[in-house]
């Protein structure tokens, strides 16, 4: 079901005023009236119950509600839908030529992953290191309404997290500071010390993150990946074909969230609204 | 690795000339060389090696060698890749607004979907029925260049296939003719009917088709849910979001080719090149 994104300024209280987009996306997208109910989440993931009670032409009101997690929600768009476990997913995304970016957190966002980022590495065409202070926030503001978007149009009751700097490669072990599993693709002749996703997913405890890392178009180079290895991050072949990087992250996080809630954590589906 | 997709007249003669947008392909966007060599396949899928012997400026000559299918071929664009045995994918997608469908043709394709077709259902917001053949034929051309493109540069040796003709949705089941595994996706309260993915795949030989029915942005209807079970369709509810149709076909197979190729047919990786 969708949900409307509560804005970072909200506290909790007992009424909110939204203006501008925000009220145009309840009162002309959804077309929500007077006295009907949508779906909130604040940026922690906390869940609402939001009652429309007044439409100006610039704005609306609407009167608050926490409501406990789990708690089935009757609103006027209600799907039922899964409301987990998720597995703690992280995708750290090498930058990307034009816009693939957006695209592919938003696919992430909508899947449920918990935290995004983008990482600049020894092959990446898109060099964001000379660009103006300007565009990188552009870039960054861009990503951030997607996965807004992503998240209210989904449903999704994960609160996703971009984080809020691109990241040098070399810094990202101490920025995962061994926080659970670590793996990246790469298609390499060193069979050896490359495994499959399923050896490393099997003893995984499906709260325990697992980070992704997704190469640039031209992958990694060797230095890279030694590095990555001695960092403790696992080389995952995929048994398919050399995906384009904008495929591989999605092709990774839909695996290992079927893997992970259904192969190995094999319960009953269980749908709420 | 990349590699050539041979036109559709190419009858397996010792040369072959390509002219226009094919030897632009080789000469100016591979940069390849008098002498240097390419992977080839033909639209079944058959491997050749190809050696560039002449270029002119509006077209090249190529010699063209028909080799084993497990056969390594050492080519100037060579990276090790995995090369089969790939699980017999066959992607049923309702008709999208704007050009989502070349998105996910194009994605399904570089993971290895054998076959692709596009259906009309009920909740489509497009309907290709009054439209002039013209528009539905370039519709059409565009995605036969997606898919190519694809395969051009996943080196793919699934040679993926696009049925030609939108099928009406009451027409699926007997074009699918109960060739394998069918399932669509449905986020719905009747639970008892749902399977998981996982369940329905678990005693599935890799070789046998399994046809993903994607629904479109208003999902299906009541009517049409019961049809496809009467038909022999599984509903499936992934434990996931409710997912955008542009994102649930890519889910959906990167799962499916995980599951079949690792967690139950977990044979070591063979990469080849």
């Amino acid at each position: 079901m969708r949900q409307l994104v509560l804005p970072r300024s909200y506290q909790g209280g007992p009424h909110l005023e939204l203006e501008g987009k925000e009220s145009q996306y309840l009162t002309k997208v959804l077309r929500l009236k007077r006295g009907q109910q949508i779906l909130g989440r604040d940026t922690e993931g906390r869940k609402y119950l939001l009652t429309l009670i007044e439409i100006t032409s610039h704005s609306c009101i609407l009167s608050c509600q926490q409501v406990e997690q789990n708690m089935q929600v009757q609103t006027t768009d209600a799907l039922p839908s899964y409301q987990g476990p998720y597995p703690n997913l992280v995708l750290l995304q090498c930058l990307c030529k034009g816009r693939k970016e957006e695209q592919i957190f938003r696919q992430a966002t909508e899947i449920g992953a918990a935290t995004l980022a983008l990482v600049s590495s020894r092959y990446c065409v898109t060099d964001l290191s000379d660009k103006k202070e300007k565009a990188v926030h552009a870039r960054f503001e861009r990503l951030e309404i997607q996965i807004k978007e992503a998240l209210q149009q989904s449903g999704s009751p994960v609160p996703t997290q971009l984080v809020s700097q691109v990241l040098d490669l070399q810094d990202v072990p101490s920025w995962w500071a061994d926080r659970g599993l670590a793996i990246f693709f790469h298609q390499s002749t060193r069979s050896e010390s490359q495994k499959t996703l399923t050896s490393l997913l099997e003893a995984h405890p499906i709260e325990k993150p697992v980070c992704v890392l997704i190469g640039p178009e031209g992958g990694f180079s060797d230095e890279e990946c030694t590095f990555l290895e001695q960092s403790g991050f696992y080389p995952v072949v995929l048994k398919t074909n050399i995906l384009r990087s904008e495929t591989a992250g999605v092709y990774a996080l839909s695996a290992i969230q079927v893997l992970l809630t259904e192969t190995y954590n094999n319960k009953p589906v269980h749908l709420s609204q």
